[in-house]
């Protein structure tokens, strides 16, 4: 038997919720995270489950970090909503600033959604699936810290810079992915390297340029990009949407503002949606609904094919009907901080 | 020497112009594919250059292609834009829809434009280039037939879906890519075949599902997205957003319309717009353009690194200077068929 708590979605929460308060969360700012982590472990997530509430709690020992800000939501008579999360993190400016999001869209047919001088450490996949959730077509895009070199190159200058993307299913959870543009996440290297597990061919370089298999040294060097030049392309269009495009940092800046390697990313998020009812010429977004699932029986009719989430959502039910196996390490260590 | 031919690009044009309404085209849809294939020559883009306008006269032999239509423009209160191709091609369907995105864009600050009913083989850069060549950020998106097979899978259902992306860049040309979701370009596979070259590892598999280095049974198989799974996900999103987000046709549906295998796609292409003067909080376009030449500084510092489109502005240049080198054998056909 491996050392796991079996815990409800409700415990995850709480352990979540008294941890941050107890380090100085305004009940806001950690009642959004709570979720963001419930939502996590609920799909197995586990690099962004509870494991993370000790990284949020030192990503505030960087001083310009407010654990209690109060994100500024502002929306004009143009389709691009703006919340300036004022040194906070990210999941409450997107609690204030989806709704708005949804309106503008459902309104013109297309919107966005800046979000300004964000700590953000969560993943992308739980705000387009909650725009897919109310029947919309969803893209976002964040930076990071310098992590990876672009193609052609050895240094860290981009972000592993996810972008994820959401279809809204016929009667179904929403079709999902998040994907970082680099080859992995960041976390998984670094669970790789507490499992004391060498990293697969191909992920990453070490500070003199050259490929290894070692997490401490691809920590230390620079992540590569996917697919080459590419992947390259896809992490540099996300550095200009989530950066210049909205006035936010780089992820090299970002790097230089963290200067206690704390290890969370400050910058932008940006966020479009669209609205099928718009894009369609004759409106039936349920006709268009059906004739996605076409082409995803397609797809699934050959072995060895999935969908992107297909995961998440099988991992959904498992905890739906097992709850939550936390590590017993995880569980001591967000008592220890309560 | 090879057996070059030197000419204008007023040349190019005028080949076009000559073969295509001689085959059929209408003054107006001609005007228009000679106009992408000037483009094409001016930054030696080959594959899209004249090199492709039997391709273009083949795609007539399918009895609905429309040679002569008249793109129909549909501009409603919503941000999206609508053009009915009616089965004619892109590039016409594109300078019609075009500025009404624009106007948009401007007034909304994010907009769309979706195109109907259209057969596309052109290159997605010209129109991205043209949105940011009036300071506009932009996406494009199309299917094609069914050429790449889904991650793990060994069938095709997945056209090579290129994304166009463009950057407005200060005082200097766009910075745009446009890249197949597939490893390679359908049309670098044909001319390996041409030029009686094998094609790389990684690239296709044969029928039988089989890696191959040869381009024919790479081209009676099915192509490899490009990145694994990650490239897999994006020719899902394309196809999602250029077929059933507006109501065209997936590629998997294009081959089975293109009956006669001429390997012109129809169905859909999806273009967002986005105005920097709206995402950005403080309106300041120039101070995000200058950051963005931050950004692509820090990356060219590097050697063996480079930008996205950086070699077909070159092109552009040497092209300014020394006129166009136009294979023989492509010319001797052109004028063939004028």
């Amino acid at each position: 038997m491996s050392e796991h708590v079996n815990i409800t979605l409700d415990e995850v929460h709480r352990l979540a919720m008294a941890a941050l308060t107890c380090q100085g969360f305004s009940q806001s700012q950690a009642n959004a995270i709570a979720n963001t982590v419930c939502a996590a472990e609920r799909d197995e997530c586990y690099s962004h489950g509870l494991f993370r509430i000790p990284l949020y709690i030192k990503a505030t020992a960087n001083p310009s970090t407010d654990a209690s800000a109060v994100p500024e939501l502002t929306v004009s008579d143009s389709s691009v909503v703006h919340v300036d999360a004022k040194d906070g993190f990210c999941p409450l400016a997107l609690e204030v600033g989806l709704n708005p999001l949804i309106e503008k869209t459902k309104t013109h047919g297309i919107a966005a959604l800046a979000i300004h001088s964000v700590y953000n450490i969560a993943a992308l996949w739980p705000e387009v699936e909650a725009l897919a959730e109310q029947g919309l077509v969803a893209f976002a895009f964040t930076g990071a810290n310098a992590y990876v070199a672009p193609h052609g190159g050895v240094k860290p200058v981009f972000g592993t810079n996810p972008m994820a993307f959401s279809w809204p299913r016929h009667k179904q959870p929403p079709l999902v992915f998040d994907q970082a543009s680099s080859v992995s996440a960041r976390g998984e290297i670094q669970l790789h390297g507490i499992a004391g597990k060498t990293i697969p061919d191909g992920w990453a370089i070490d500070a003199n340029g050259n490929p290894t298999n070692q997490p401490e040294a691809a920590l230390e060097g620079a992540q590569l990009p996917f697919g080459g030049h590419k992947g390259s392309s896809i992490a540099l269009m996300v550095e200009l949407l989530a950066g210049a495009l909205i006035g936010d940092l780089f992820s090299y800046e970002s790097s230089v503002k963290d200067n206690l390697n704390v290890g969370a990313p400050f910058g932008g998020e940006f966020i479009i949606a669209i609205d099928p009812a718009r894009t369609l010429s004759d409106g039936n977004t349920e006709a268009a609904q059906l004739r996605a699932e076409q082409l995803f029986a397609k797809i699934l009719e050959q072995d060895g094919t999935r969908l992107p989430s297909s995961r998440r959502y099988e991992a959904r039910k498992r905890t739906a009907a097992n709850g939550i196996n936390l590590p017993v390490s995880i569980h001591e260590q967000i008592i220890d901080l309560s």
